[in-house]
């Protein structure tokens, strides 16, 4: 039987064994699920073990454990490093979700016309760092194992990835490899199979304004003293001048311009802007003026505020002057933007405009550095080269405006380049309610990665 | 025995049966305290009853009842309107009170050397129109009921009172009275005891800004579609202009100038500046350029974010770019600003302001009129009279921030100007954690009004 066979034979179980993952909450940012997260992991130890890995342990670290396993079929063969993330994003609004985000069903949707699979983490990252678990099981059972792979999989991804920093570097001939491949990140469709070859980098900062040291009633203080809404609605909004470009001194002076050609070249990627507002029910699309929106996501570094809060938020109305108001604000960077240092830059800015009047408190969360990866290299063309057998077309080399700061951590300490291989769709809805994956985009993924190991052994081995 | 001899023998009872009332949690706004303010209800009912009220009823709304009751000793004598809510402001954020909300201590304060309640509702306003209840058990008890009184205590004042207007326009004759006296305000101090004889107006709106129709990936999506928290903040921030003004047009039209002789009249009120900046411990003041705090708060319309959320507010980093945000905001009118004219003012504004990128909904909560109240009438004299006998000096009258939008109904419809004989502070963090109120308010307050009844019925019958 061959590779494509048992994955073939087994599509039941490859679900079912996803779906028992997906309903463990494993949410890292939230400490009420510190059980699930461990539990999670001890998931993923015992998936590797039985499709056939040796050596597989959970690595302790300051947070939650790394998931650690390998399979060395001849130390002279190419390895293979898969990295991914076990951990998932909150799943709130729970409201908004219109099936329980823990228990996985499929649903058909129009851009999913063969089912989805709905539940938090089913396409970031558990739907898809589990391929490689079930593509390692399909060529560990028909003997069909072209290189050596080693698996990394943390706990950690969608809160900073501060402990996986470490174990890197303190473990990198363990980590030794001649390639690292990534499944967390998606392709513009089945129709038109991309690889991602640009990330985003992240600077994630929380801002806390104080003004009166209490609330206070609206009507006997308000107008005479500094309502910290009012002034946060000002600060954040003097964030972006009249053309969306970003006010942060220095904020864009390691930001590289790209020529006409490469822009052109960019902006030839299949995209349909009247489908894209209409998918997201926009009327207009919005960002900084003299770019496309292929160009805003994948070249220009952005703001966005993640989320708010102040004063009364329950029904009905309370006259409060609030003594303090919140934000969670991230930037998302690029190429040569330092995530420190612009948390450094927004930290001065956001102090120096705020008024006597408040108090301002700013505090970095997590950050990562902007990735680009070069086409030039076996692993990319060891990519391309699974994706045309399995689609039947060349893979599109796409710039893609999430961040994976690990991507910089493994170039940097492992001197890899990460392939990222990833199978989701836009439309997924990651770290959204309703967040789903293909089931097709699954199945056709393992069947992908499989390739990628005959093919990356090949490009290597000549 | 005389009243004040009676009011200084019952001071612990009076104080116990407040903190009876105080125990109930009557917060109006919130559907899940409905059976609490029913039980307020009953608890006013039977304390007129108990106190030697005729005819006590719970008149019955399409919301919380209006509890009346009345003691007409000689329908040729004049008559006292009393009016007072039972229904408190929502105790949020809880976490903010240094001892539970509806568990009344009494602890001292640098302002309060000889205690002070805390509770929700103790100042605002159960320990205030609860005065009057006692006031009228005292002078029943003595046999010294100079005139008649009419009691209506509602039970949806902090919800904008939308019943009581019907009550009154439908109650006229049953209303009928000589004046009509609120505890609802503040006073300087006890040493500068003030009569308010003027109140802001409310207009007070929800706003809901929508984006995407679904919460996005900021990574994927941030840049290229409009933040509905990042609008929303730049939408707010252009509320007012660099000078504080408000830039809503049309809001300032029918806002009356002052003369400077008036103006410098008002700002003779005994006010310390920087005593105040340090017990809000603010660094600085913030209002409208060209006014004084006193006027600020006093003659001037404000606008104030009284609340606002939107995104991901938990713990740690999540990094959505939200489908929608929200926002309570509250304008405090000056007299001759129509609170349905200027919530139009804002709804179309606030509409006009919004990019096409959005979608905006404007929803407006209660609203009330300015009032300004005559200090040339038989009311104001008596009140200051009664302020004189037990102060021991002239009541200062004050022009107070907040809005209590009754008055309005009440000049309106019963043709009656209310006496607004306030005896809490303005430190009393009304609407905020931690509500307290002067245990010696709460009794001088009680024997101030039984004088009022006294020298009301000697400034009316002569």
């Amino acid at each position: 039987m061959s590779v494509k066979q048992y994955i073939q034979n087994n599509q039941e179980k490859f679900l079912n064994e996803l779906f028992d993952l997906l309903r463990i909450p494993s949410v890292s940012a939230d400490p009420k699920f510190k059980n699930d997260v461990f539990a999670a992991a001890e998931f993923v130890k015992d998936s590797l073990e039985k499709a056939g890995a040796d050596n597989v342990e959970l690595c302790q670290t300051a947070g939650y454990p790394i998931v650690y396993g390998e399979k060395i079929i001849d130390p002279s063969l190419p390895t293979i490093l898969v990295y991914g993330h076990y951990d998932v994003q909150p799943a709130d609004p729970y409201e908004l979700w219109d099936s329980p985000p823990f228990e996985p069903v499929i649903k058909k949707t129009p851009r999913h016309p063969e089912g989805a699979i709905f539940a938090r983490g089913s396409a970031d990252d558990k739907g898809q760092f589990y391929m490689h678990v079930k593509a390692f099981e399909a060529m560990m059972a028909e003997n069909a194992m072209p290189c050596n792979v080693k698996f990394m999989i943390e706990g950690e991804e969608e809160v900073g990835s501060a402990n996986l920093d470490i174990f890197v570097k303190e473990n990198k001939e363990k980590l030794k490899a001649d390639v690292v491949v990534v499944s967390d990140t998606h392709m513009i469709s089945l129709e038109h199979p991309s690889v991602t070859v640009g990330l985003r980098g992240l600077a994630y900062m929380e801002v806390e304004v104080t003004g009166p040291n209490r609330d206070l009633h609206s009507g006997t203080y308000g107008g005479a003293v500094a309502n910290p809404i009012n002034i946060l609605c000002k600060m954040i909004a003097s964030l972006h001048d009249e053309n969306n470009h970003i006010t942060i001194p220095g904020f864009y002076d390691k930001v590289e311009e790209y020529s006409k050609a490469y822009r052109d070249n960019l902006n030839k990627a299949p995209f349909d802007l009247e489908a894209y507002k209409k998918e997201l029910d926009i009327a207009d699309v919005h960002g900084e003026v003299g770019y496309t929106t292929i160009e805003r996501v994948g070249i220009r570094p952005t703001l966005d505020v993640n989320g708010i809060w102040g004063g009364y938020t329950g029904e009905g109305a309370k006259t409060v002057l609030p003594s303090k108001a919140f934000a969670k604000i991230s930037m998302r960077l690029v190429p040569n933007q330092d995530h420190k240092e612009i948390a450094k830059l927004f930290e001065a800015h956001f102090k120096a405009i705020a008024p006597k009047s408040v108090k301002v408190k700013v505090t970095p969360h997590h950050g990562g550095a902007a990735a680009v990866v070069s086409t030039e290299t076996p692993g990319y063309r060891a990519a391309d080269l699974a994706i045309q057998e399995a689609f039947g077309k060349k893979a599109i080399p796409t710039r893609e405006g999430g961040s994976i700061p690990i991507c910089a951590l493994f170039q940097q300490e492992l001197g890899l380049d990460p392939i990222l291989l990833g199978f989701g769709l836009d439309t997924d809805a990651l770290h959204s309610p309703n967040e789903h994956y293909g089931v097709k985009n699954y199945l056709m993924g393992i069947e992908t990665i499989a390739l990628f190991f005959k093919h990356f052994k090949n490009e290597v081995v000549q």
